[in-house]
């Protein structure tokens, strides 16, 4: 299917979709009952790794909410699993990697990632799911900043201290890290593209943790590098991280037409940072989707406001759908979002 | 001793000071063997409510670096451990309460703060220092939001969704809790700048978890009365918490003179957020203080650089000093930002 004038795709080309586009980080996953049960005990990615179960559990929010998108069911280093690099994501911890990358050494570990042998499943999960779908699939991939802490620091950490010594440190092995990670990536969400992906988003969730200079110098060559050799792909490109109020600008310019914002700026705010030159995605706190409904509607209310009409804009949390969410509440917010938009009736917009 | 005129009170004022005034949040604490070696096995809690041992820990930091000020040797929970509200500090953990608070019903586990008998050891303590110190010694203690979301998740939470929840649902209960935590705070200050403290920190460690509208209407009327209640003790109010990038200009109007930056946001760009209104503190990235000096040499540079040689200004990391720090770098971090500081030799300024 053709999902050119779907809203989502509307949406991110800054035009005027027929209703405000809306999904959820993490739409797919632990807080629906049809997750648990289809998952099973074993590692994330197993799941992630068997096609009809992975089509799967990426439906299950499409038949529960009405919702604008789908989202590939996997993860951010799934390309770094593919490959034998030796990281894997231990239940409850997250991504681990049992010998850390330290050294110039670590860098003979990458082999080349070839999706046709390493990401077969991906493809042919997306494949099942281009079937399927009545709405764009949105895949997806971890940026190189964030794969190498994973990489890096061995498993999750608070202050990042390995990573950004490393970076500060050897910048010539940090880089040549980075650009491996980035090649890794081009070639994991062009094979998703041309599976069927109808949009890609590039996952940066550890960039907030640093100053705009060292991003810049550190990070930006490498995600820019992988958006752009996107372009040619004509789908739109989603970038997001959490605690990126000072990174905004720098996410637009490395040639995102989406900007994902987290719910600590206002999407007033992110509009002028980056000068009103992409779509906004966001900013839901997603502790609201546990809350009872009065409070939540008020707030839903008060992003629409605060976003004030702008066409250029995808309704979504400001981070993943928690474990704890409530699904009745998830469906009200995007039948709310839906009810309010403009458009069709654009009487019905709180502002 | 008066320390009107000292760097750290006069670049509070927004007057030049006559050299760039220097210190560390966490100066004193686990980077340094002499503190270890002092500190025992007990909880921090019983160090800090020894009032010799706790002005030795206070002390030690200034015989090795040459810094601008002393921070008293305490935890931004004292008080509410003082009150016997039944919060702890778990090596490891952090601050935990066993019965968290959840209800109107345990709003009357708070007793009122009696200074001369629940924070004795604290009056003691800033004492000794007074006799002590060549230089301004600071007080602090924790804001009711940050005080609030320890007390109600009952540990550290990364995302803080009991607290949200409380907040947003029962807004009622929220204000009365905050009220009484805000008592407290004045109480506490007030105690710490009577026996001696020259200047004081409000640290609001959690806020930068709200979107300013939740910050406005949940959190500032509080920070604002505090800091307000203390407006008549003629010392300069500093006020820092991380990831508060959209947050700086609402520290400034509860009445802060000092408003703390973490790593993320340029000090230029603060000072944008503020129109100018108040001095900076930050805000180098802690991890440098395990780096080697070339690359911190550099990074102090770069951010007197961008401080531009603005009077309103003390150099700080943007958070507390790590465990894992060097106290030898920090030690050359005081160094090079006095060699550097306008004022004697304005030559020297690498701007």
């Amino acid at each position: 299917m053709n999902f050119d004038n779907s809203p989502l795709i509307t949406a991110a080309r800054k035009e005027r979709p027929e209703r405000i586009p809306v999904w959820f980080m993490r739409q797919a996953g632990r807080s629906l009952p049809e997750y648990l049960e289809i998952r099973g005990s074993g590692s994330i990615l197993d799941s992630i790794s068997i096609p009809e179960r992975a089509a799967e559990i990426t439906l299950q929010p499409t038949r529960r909410y009405d919702i604008d998108a789908a989202i590939l069911f996997s993860d951010i280093i799934t390309p770094l699993w593919a490959i034998d690099f030796g990281i894997d994501i231990k239940p409850g911890v997250g991504p681990v990697t049992e010998n850390p990358f330290r050294t110039e050494e670590d860098l003979k570990r990458f082999r080349p990632l070839d999706p046709s042998t390493d990401l077969d499943f991906q493809e042919e999960t997306i494949k099942i799911l281009a079937k399927e779908l009545k709405i764009p699939l949105i895949g997806f991939c971890g940026a190189p900043f964030t794969l190498a802490t994973y990489l890096i620091e061995g498993k999750p950490s608070k202050n990042h201290a390995i990573t950004k010594q490393l970076m500060f440190s050897e910048p010539e092995l940090w880089h040549k890290l980075c650009d491996k990670l980035a090649d890794i990536v081009i070639t994991t969400l062009t094979a998703q593209v041309e599976a069927g992906a109808s949009a890609i988003q590039l996952f940066d969730s550890w960039a907030g943790i640093l100053h705009p200079a060292h991003y810049r110098e550190y990070v930006f060559p490498h995600s820019q590098k992988i958006l752009q050799s996107l372009e040619h792909l004509n789908v739109p490109r989603f970038h997001f991280g959490t605690n990126t109020a000072e990174l905004f600008d720098q996410f637009a310019a490395a040639g995102a037409e989406v900007v994902g914002v987290d719910w600590r700026t206002p999407i007033s705010v992110a509009r002028q940072r980056t000068n009103n030159s992409v779509a906004l995605q966001g900013n839901l706190d997603p502790t609201f989707c546990s809350s009872e409904w009065p409070v939540v509607e008020k707030e839903v209310k008060r992003i629409l406001k605060d976003n004030n009409n702008e066409p250029g804009y995808i309704f979504n949390l400001g981070h993943g759908v928690m474990p704890t969410a409530n699904p009745e509440i998830i469906k009200k917010i995007a039948d709310l979002v839906h009810e309010l938009s403009p458009g069709s009736n654009p009487d019905k917009h709180p502002a």
